[in-house]
């Protein structure tokens, strides 16, 4: 058995150091993939820091991976050796629970995360349970591909959950990592899209990645002037913000959608949910049926996230870039182990 | 023109006296009812109380009217004088912005409440935009049925709205007017329903109703028992509740429903949104769709609301026993003008 090179942490907020161990017998279950390049989410960055209080250490981050297929276990299904696949956020679930039955086994109780009591894709080599490891489609260049499958995902499944329609207007809140994508999904689904950012400097690129409109998301008055437009507002930031100004901004029957870890509650008023048939909800990445449907409409119409690099080797640079919050929007490891 | 002969307040918190006025000439719209029966909901007592800052006296009450249709404007489709119909908590809608032409009238932003600048159900005659006036089918018995025109579409149209099927989980929180009809329409609908109340005194008037399991609304360990049950929780209540617990007991996709007019906001965690994909969500009453749907539904299953009848002439005696929380469940007022 060849060790697995990998880059990991061995206790919170520590600095990544070079890690092998060896991973066992593959499970007849499981499939081997060669890392070429495993996007940095904020999330590495809230395991590395055991900020949700469940990390493992040694802990291997990395859970926006794009590889090659290098070993199949005996039960993978509909996969080949030499197969360009991407790992996202979770990489098992149960199989036989109810939501795994009906396909979404990202709901599973069970769903394993990539990053967590598992090692993920700073390393050479990551493993996956087979239906995890999800075909690349032609089209997609694979050094930019890693962000989709985790941020990508994430922002990309509420327009299936809410059934969004070409033309319905669409608020993304917060321009950022997932917010960026965001707004080209939704520019590309067909919707007159809205950016509302803290920032001024990002107007022009709001519009440049596709925003009709740019809002201040700190500006309650201005938000007050969109009362009833939206039927959906993407929240991907993790930051408290007007929300009675935003649920007031949402349609009959629009839908406050969370991504973002908002640390705070949300002080949600009844009656703004009452009177107006409205709704709030969240959800985590997406089955491995939606992280394949958005693939395949990212090729379609030229998706990618803008994207950063760095050598893998570089690693505690790059975790350090990402705290600094200047990157422009996501960070691309490209796996450089000798 | 006859006058109209009324219980009216002159202002908030008054006594209702006898009060009569001239209504002017029919609009080709509108459509004139003979009230035989009117239930009181505690939204006539919320606007008799000017609690929601909008009410306006001389304040005429009612909005749960059955009676028969003894004028028709010109413009009036579908209806004959004669005809048995109810009336709910709208009596008019503008007809041509995209709620209306989408069929959703109670979502229109011009939706006029039949006790808001228009005189309601407390009286021997009412008036109703035409089509906000719903046909009662046979095997209704008018005497029980105008609780339905509000309470009952309430707690119905939720059902409608998050596509709940036969098999699924329903908890009904609070068993009072809204409650018990949510638990007779949850068990028709071919769900295992819960109910939540927080007195022990109801467990067995709750089973009676329909209820398979009946849990403390306030015991939050017993609630904790129950994590990620429920496809809907309906809320009836209007008092601060666990929320965390209640939330945390939604199965994955599981949406907490407020139709309650909860006072307090409600803290939301984003996480236990992501985490499970659920929802928060809300609704007024339904449109003229969903009112005709639930009485055709309420006539096939003999749904209708527990009842106690007071004549029309008692009706400050009613507002009083309302008030004291005694009701079981539902209030009728007989009419019984000389």
């Amino acid at each position: 058995m060849t060790l697995i090179k990998a880059w990991a942490a061995h206790g919170p907020k520590e600095k990544l150091v070079p890690y092998e161990f060896d991973p066992g017998r593959l499970n007849a279950g499981e499939i081997e993939v060669k890392v070429e390049y495993c996007g940095l989410c904020h999330s590495d960055l809230s395991v590395l820091n055991n900020d949700w209080g469940n990390s493992e250490y040694p802990l291997v981050p990395g859970h926006e991976v794009i590889g090659r297929i290098v070993a199949l276990g005996s039960e993978a299904k509909g996969l080949q050796v030499g197969q360009l696949v991407g790992v996202g956020w979770f990489s098992g679930s149960c199989r036989h629970c109810k939501q795994c039955v009906s396909g979404e086994d990202h709901l599973c109780s069970e769903a394993a995360s990539t990053i967590i009591g598992h090692a993920g894709g700073f390393a050479d080599r990551v493993r996956t349970q087979w239906n995890w490891a999800i075909p690349i489609p032609e089209g997609l260049d694979p050094r930019d591909t890693g962000p989709l499958m985790c941020a990508g995902t994430t922002v990309f499944s509420p327009f299936l959950i809410h059934d969004i329609k070409p033309g319905d207007r669409i608020g993304v809140v917060g321009i950022g990592g997932l917010g960026h994508l965001g707004i080209k999904f939704a520019k590309a689904w067909g919707c007159e899209v809205t950016a509302f950012t803290s920032r001024m400097s990002k107007y022009d690129e709001a519009k440049k990645l596709g925003a009709d409109h740019v809002v201040s998301s700190t500006d309650s008055s201005a938000i007050g002037t969109l009362a009833g437009i939206f039927d959906m507002l993407l929240v991907t930031v993790n930051v408290a913000l007007d929300w009675a100004e935003l649920i007031n901004a949402l349609a009959p029957k629009g839908t406050l959608h969370i991504v973002g870890a908002v640390d705070e509650p949300i002080p949600v008023a009844a009656f703004q949910l009452i009177e107006s048939q409205r709704t709030i909800a969240g959800s985590p990445t997406g089955s491995p049926a939606t992280i394949a449907r958005m693939l395949d409409f990212a090729a379609r119409y030229k998706i990618s996230p803008q994207v950063e690099h760095f050598p893998m080797s570089r690693v505690n640079e790059a975790f350090a870039y990402l705290e600094s919050g200047k990157a422009r929007y996501r960070i691309v490891l490209d796996a450089d182990f000798s």
